[in-house]
């Protein structure tokens, strides 16, 4: 199948934990991260900032296991379901989308509540 | 708060529906898409192939009421949780990730399975 990369050689991919559908991050992949990726079932990415291929949790331990992946009408984007071993967030928050946008009234759902009380039950733990 | 806009000026949105989690699609916005969105709290995004602003479901009535905005560590992607009126892809499927990525066995969970039960589901009513 073809894919869409940008002039950048580059395609966005959606991270979702595969049990809770909570969205945890959005990366880059590049065409040999996407092969890598699919071969060992592990998330890896292209560093636009560090022009590089990494491996997600290659330091940090918080590795991503792909559960299932799929891609989009215009084939170019990419979703990864994944198992999230700890946090995927390198600020040690669960997802990268902690903080909200004010919309000028009280949210429908509001996600930090979620990682509020995660921290609480974490830092009590410690 | 100071959103990170690409070198075209634009920041991908990933949009999720509020209640199931399920991902929907991914589009762009620049800084007035933005803006429209949180104002009216509906979709409004950046065309790149057409080059210009739109209002999701403006032609189909498809239209996606914003229920939570948040953004990510980065500060250069958008998340968007939406009641979806109607199907999200000009597919006519209801998200735009309805087709997998062979990872040579058996998924953990085959999203392709929803939309099969989904239009059946369809197909008998109408």
């Amino acid at each position: 199948m073809e894919f869409k990369f940008n002039e950048e050689g580059l395609i966005p991919a959606i991270v979702q934990d595969y049990k809770t559908g909570e969205v945890l991050m959005l990366a880059y992949m590049n065409e040999e991260a996407l092969q890598k990726t699919k071969e060992t079932k592990s998330s890896w990415f292209y560093s636009r900032s560090r022009q590089e291929l990494w491996k997600k949790g290659a330091t940090s331990g918080n590795t991503q296991t792909v559960k299932n992946m799929s891609y989009d009408c215009d084939q170019d984007t990419i979703l990864l379901q994944v198992e999230q071993i700890g946090a995927a967030c390198h600020t040690g928050e669960r997802s990268c989308f902690y903080r909200d946008i004010d919309l000028g009234e009280e949210p429908a759902f509001s996600r930090e509540v979620v990682h509020h009380v995660y921290k609480a039950v974490k830092d009590r733990r410690d």
